[in-house]
């Protein structure tokens, strides 16, 4: 696949073969009672039970597992401090491969024994946005690892557009896929699953209104980086990436936004009526189908459930 | 079927027809990190997935369902708080009948609320077993409603093992069945469809220290009642039955017990590493794999998971 051309039907069709025997085909779960308070037939597709316990695992491996083996000798570097990084350090693992992961001196000790758990290098830096990119540059230049962007570059959204792509197989008739979106990996990856693989299906996202960035950027039709993004859902405090953003002005029909107690309230549903752990980014999409009932009602929506990594002694419920 | 006679194999093949259309036939998850920590191989059945969130869902619907109808038109009563209590509400409403809860007026607002929803009547009593006995009598006295015991009682014993039932057709080369005990419908219940369909397959019970009187039943050979019970596993307070007590005495190898740390760690793991929410009780047979990995290892263990019921504003996380 060629690194600088949206991805094709085969692209991802190729991505799927690649990582298959490395990643999970996570169940779709429905639940009644959700349906009867949401008013909309709700599936969800639970990429919690993926490896790692998040999407991300789909990326990272179909763009590690597509270097070829004499490209994979120096490692794979990333910066992150959240499910991309674990992503990166399993994926690299099963490719035979080290892993250089940059993270905030100040990352929860849980995220950081997780990385570690999967034989990844960690180098700490200072928790800001510039060291981090610098520690990174420094890493690549000093060890010959290959960067691996969280979402910015089309292997990594091929590879997370095989999670609508299963759920599609799965669901052959949604009306409506939604994602979350942050940086928008598996926005623009979902996206491209459901142009090619059911152009009836409309693709919504959903984003926490206090870093909505992608939504102020889809409406104006020029991306404009996200500004002091606090939310809850850490997973999309980040700015849409150029590819992405590209991807999503073209096949996308609307992006909602949710407010901070809207989310925690979803999250809370899932939780109490599904039995399953949701991270607040997946609650996202469930808080925007709660708050325009009359757009989904009664409509079968497919909403990708993103990941299940949370800490459980910092919960927001009361 | 006889109101008193131990459930045979076509008892429990008729409850299970007759529930079907009102349950779920729950998943079985497995988890490589569960099975790395514990050195066994776990299958776990997800009754935290059925209706009400509980296996209790089983048993109340076995003994409504096969009254006739002439016989359930007074309705249903009995006294719980807990998971019984819900599955009673819904399965008289499924039948088309009228349910009594007896709670104590002290119960959890969400408990109390979840019985209302499926259109129950409920009625409050002083927070002690007596009045809850007295209550209920006069409930079933003035409204001629049938009780429904919780647990000592053929019927719900029949319904409960149909978990083990679909378990076992699921996967048929279990070592061992494991459940937790407390007035042991589920204990008793899967011990028999286990000796029916499954005969090679060790049946293990777990308890918490703290309310261990099926232990010290079953090792003394006579049923004493429990004392003072204090744990976590709010599910597990209540004093074995006699009817499920004879039966456990006869198809049951072992009982271990676990402190209420062992239930809490371990409780923490499967939601940690498989983002599903199982209550304090599932969580003891876990426990007791945990504390004797010697006597597991590397055999394949299936777990009935009983229920995902918690209140998530008290969590015992740090």
């Amino acid at each position: 696949m060629s690194a600088e051309k949206i991805p094709s039907m085969s692209d991802i069709k190729r991505a799927h073969q690649r990582i298959s025997p490395y990643i999970l085909n996570t169940p779709v779960m429905t639940s009644h009672s959700v349906d009867d308070i949401t008013g909309a037939e709700i599936f969800f597709k639970c990429e919690n039970f993926q490896k790692i316990g998040a999407f991300k695992m789909r990326g990272a491996t179909n763009v590690i597992m597509s270097q070829r083996p004499e490209d994979r000798t120096n490692g794979f570097a990333t910066h992150s401090s959240g499910n991309h990084a674990q992503a990166v350090a399993l994926a690299s693992k099963l490719a035979g491969s080290k892993a250089y992961i940059v993270m905030p001196k100040n990352a929860p000790e849980v995220k950081k024994k997780a990385v570690a758990g999967y034989g990844a290098e960690i180098i700490f830096c200072e928790p800001n946005e510039k060291a981090r990119e610098e520690t990174c540059d420094r890493v690549v230049s000093e060890t010959g690892a290959t960067f691996v962007h969280p979402f910015d570059n089309y292997g990594i959204i091929a590879g997370q557009a095989t999670a609508a792509k299963e759920f599609i197989e799965d669901q052959p008739n949604l009306d409506v896929m939604m994602t979350p979106v942050g940086g928008g990996g598996l926005g623009a990856g979902s996206a491209l699953a459901v142009n090619y693989l059911s152009p009836s299906t409309d693709m919504i996202l959903a984003e926490p209104e206090n870093a909505n960035d992608a939504w102020e950027s889809f409406n104006k039709g020029e991306l404009i980086p996200v500004k002091n993004p606090d939310t809850i859902a850490d997973g999309l405090k980040t700015s849409v990436g150029v590819r992405n953003f590209e991807i999503i002005k073209q096949h996308v029909k609307e992006i909602y936004t949710v407010t901070e107690e809207e989310i925690v309230d979803a999250m809370r549903m899932i939780w109490e009526r599904m039995k399953i752990i949701i991270e607040p980014s997946c609650a996202v999409p469930v808080a925007a189908v709660l708050k325009h009932k009359s757009v989904f009602a009664s409509k079968k929506v497919g909403i990708i459930i993103t990941g299940g990594n949370v800490d459980l002694g910092n919960l927001p419920f009361k």
